[in-house]
């Protein structure tokens, strides 16, 4: 089992649980659309992810880079797709995005070693 | 015709023209990628369009969504499909899309009715 | 009556229609959302709205500024505190939110000039 | 005592130290101005503090956040107010505020059971 | 006389009157640094004109990018210089930077055509 | 020999060789751009490395900050011209920078104290 991805998913369901134990109405909706916005619609769920992915991206936020990789790989994105949603996000974010590309290939291959989607 | 896309490709033609006369090779090399990184690929040259597209409103760039915009309606992006961007986007980006979202409509809708798709 | 505050308002409500005629359930759920988030709560509406000025103000976005100098006009922010407001989105933002800041003090002039509490 | 609190008031408060030995006339001037800033005027220093927490959380600096929690903690924000204040600062900045959101309301837990208000 | 140069100085020159009518004393202050900031030190104007430059075009401002390049003129940027600033304005920040870019070309190339330095 | 500044350079070393490994074709052009971007031209490398350093800042990416500042110290960027550096990006892009720059201060140091110019 892979440390990185582990800690990060641990900390983001304690978080998401306090979250929902201490939030008020609003933010509890506000989440709720988090999660109806990546349903399946016109745009099939591994399009919206790798939407999602490129917005965290060029925005730069790892936390979010992560959650959206694991995603991207459990809906079967593969290596060469990859490739090209790094380039785009790259591209458009500009070199100030590479330090986070950095990261984004190391839990890729994590996520790729540990090898078990769950979809 | 409508006069918003006219004014928005000519002044975008025009000074790329004048970047090209006056640009160091660098800056043409990097006009290059940026051509090339939308070409098809592991991904379709509509998919990637989407993705320029949502970066581009979660980085609030008026012209960057203009002009992804046009490329998606030259790839068949349908009026679901465009509301499914643009609810990520809003999403991601927060409400501080949304005066941007306002506007991504309003060209959205021109190029619906000007109606050729010159793809 | 202020061309530039009309001009804005008309803007707005025009493409808001636009919007409501146009856009997904989920999209609509966020604007409602965006609604009821400024509700008045623990925290006044005046409170909130002047925290909405100042997120738009660091975040950059102009219409956005303007939208909530008009609200914190109408709930009755008077001089000394929007100075305060403004003070903290130029040392927060830093000299890039200057020309905002200018467009700001524009808008709210012509607020002050129009007169009219719409609350 | 909290470790979290601990570390970041010890690391802040260590590097602040070193500026003051090491910048130049503009750099402590601009330091003045941050704290004079935030002094009580026509605004409370409560209000200031909430002022200085969303613009932090939408621009999405940990350390920023942090800061503003322990002063708006000390200023007898309470739990109601706080989560207006986080509904605001993630419907402005959208998702991808959310971990900072998670890292916040961590913070906000742990100066709640440290209980003792250092105002 | 170009309309772009002048019209942007004039508004530029009318708005910071009115702040000095109307801002607080922490926001003339604010001001006053901003001013002191890019006096000739350790560094050169022309250098501390560059660096305002290339900072400007990344966080995409226009009216700071037309400022800082009539500065940089002014203090004799040459056209190799320039393009060696742009290029890398548009690699850290991305092709999100183009469109600010292709203003600049157009800014750049009035302040070079109405050519009198006003140093 | 500094653990600080040994483990960024490790980490980026070691991921910029899993990069080259995996990474398609564009994205080693887009590589190959940021390095032929900041070598020696109309402008010093010098001066290159201190914009780059400042637009790193505003940026707010502490892994790019540190890379220009190892290469700023390689070129003999000194003390004074440092801090003027740090004032402008504080300046430019506001107090949300301060927590930056207190750990740019840091590395800086950990650079002046190892001693041993890399150029």
């Amino acid at each position: 089992m892979s440390e990185l991805i582990n800690d990060f998913n641990n900390y983001r369901s304690r978080m998401n649980e306090r979250i929902m134990e201490t939030a008020n109405t609003n933010i509890k909706r506000f989440f709720a659309l988090d999660t109806t916005t990546y349903a399946n619609g016109a745009l099939s769920v591994k399009t919206k992810e790798m939407l999602g992915l490129v917005a965290s991206m060029v925005l730069r936020c790892d936390d979010c880079i992560k959650y959206h990789l694991e995603k991207c790989y459990n809906e079967g994105v593969n290596h060469d797709e990859m490739n090209e949603i790094f380039m785009i996000a790259n591209l458009v974010g500009g070199s100030i995005v590479i330090p986070h590309y950095r990261r984004a290939v190391e839990f890729w291959d994590e996520l790729n070693q540990q090898g078990n989607h769950q979809n």
